[in-house]
């Protein structure tokens, strides 16, 4: 795999993948690698709070035969992103999913503004770039809240957009986007993904907390399919 | 003004213009700063050869009485932009005007992959953590060439995008998209901008190259309405 962060020059692939190192990007990737030769992965620091799912995106990145990985600085989105979204590193606590109100579940604290368009736009730039014809995103239908940027509308209007290119043409896919976390974690295994290499707990601290929206979701999907999350957490799921 | 450079803090503001310190977005900032009583300016460097027009973008947010300006560095993306588009640091050369073919000229090799969407995502972000309504983009229909990206069909449907967002919509606006470069200038002169302080070349060097597409379009600006452009030009133009 070449490490793009090292080597700035471009290389030429089918299709770039937009992977965070949390279980549906990780998902995605293995399943893209399956039907695409050359794959492109685009890992971007955007000032998470949860930022070490970065290292689990390297891991993921080469295990999935990946051509290229790609870490790409632009955390300085943060300066303003941080009073926003409880998301980013230094913003305010990130609540336990059980303290959402049903406002909260279609528009909740943990959103940052207009992020997936910005890290979409960027990793088609880096499509474009590389003459790929298309970037694969984790978009995936959340059980227990959900988001404008994760939706099929949201997807088909990007690519109504994108259309209008006088050149290289990119699309957006979300191969993923019907899925519940479940279905993720089903395919996952069935393509031998090592979840003990995927990161999702909002907290990004030592270990997973267990109780915030994400970490909740997640082991919500693997005791629907009885199987053991492999990762340690802070507060023990209930059996 | 408000360096927001120096002071993370953000402040609730009424539009955002995204200003690069180049002719049009600094008519632009101006022209709505007359109509907006608090406007937050932000300069994106994404790596582009013609740096120096941020220097005149800080001069024009001054100038404006812009509420706050906000340089940010997003100049990681040249690590694969800069074998893509002549106007990166350290890409090929910059062609003359008259080396453009017809083909050329609707998707010239000035064009930056996806520069704007990545730009205008970033203003929205910034826009919508402020609480601003608005971003502001300085598209104008450029007389000799074009980009996909500056049409009223690219506005119309990021708006389309946009509009999808569940808590604040923040809508893109380019109130001089249909203005040719001349246009600009007159507008820009009725609102007394100072244009020695505007950088268009693409070359970025010391002084502005006068053949290269953007210099031959704004002296071509100049002349036509017979008023002379203040900036000194290594090429001078023929009058």
């Amino acid at each position: 795999m070449k490490d793009m962060s090292m080597t700035p020059s471009a290389t030429s692939c089918d299709a770039v993948v937009l992977l965070s190192g949390g279980l549906d990007s990780t998902v995605l990737l293995h399943h893209v690698r399956k039907a695409t030769a050359s794959v492109a992965a685009l890992c971007i620091d955007y000032g998470q709070r949860h930022r070490r799912e970065m290292e689990c995106a390297r891991f993921q990145a080469d295990a999935a035969g990946a051509r290229s990985f790609l870490t790409l600085d632009m955390s300085a989105v943060s300066v303003f992103l941080t009073q926003a979204s409880v998301l980013m590193e230094h913003g305010a606590e990130v609540p336990p999913l059980d303290a959402l109100s049903a406002a909260d579940r279609s528009h909740p604290p943990t959103y940052v503004p207009n992020r997936n368009m910005m890290l979409l736009s960027v990793a088609v730039a880096y499509a474009e770039s590389l003459g790929a014809c298309c970037v694969y995103y984790g978009a995936q239908a959340q059980d227990e809240y959900g988001y404008w940027d994760c939706t099929e509308a949201f997807l088909n209007r990007i690519n109504s957009l994108l259309a209008l290119n006088r050149g290289n043409v990119v699309t957006v896919e979300a191969p993923l986007i019907n899925n519940a976390k479940a279905d993720n974690v089903r395919l996952g295994l069935e393509l031998g993904v090592d979840f003990s290499k995927t990161w999702s707990c909002y907290q990004g601290k030592e270990t997973a907390c267990g109780v915030c929206p994400t970490c909740v979701e997640r082991l919500n999907a693997f005791q629907s399919l009885r199987v053991k999350d492999p990762l340690p957490y802070a507060v023990p799921p209930k059996q």
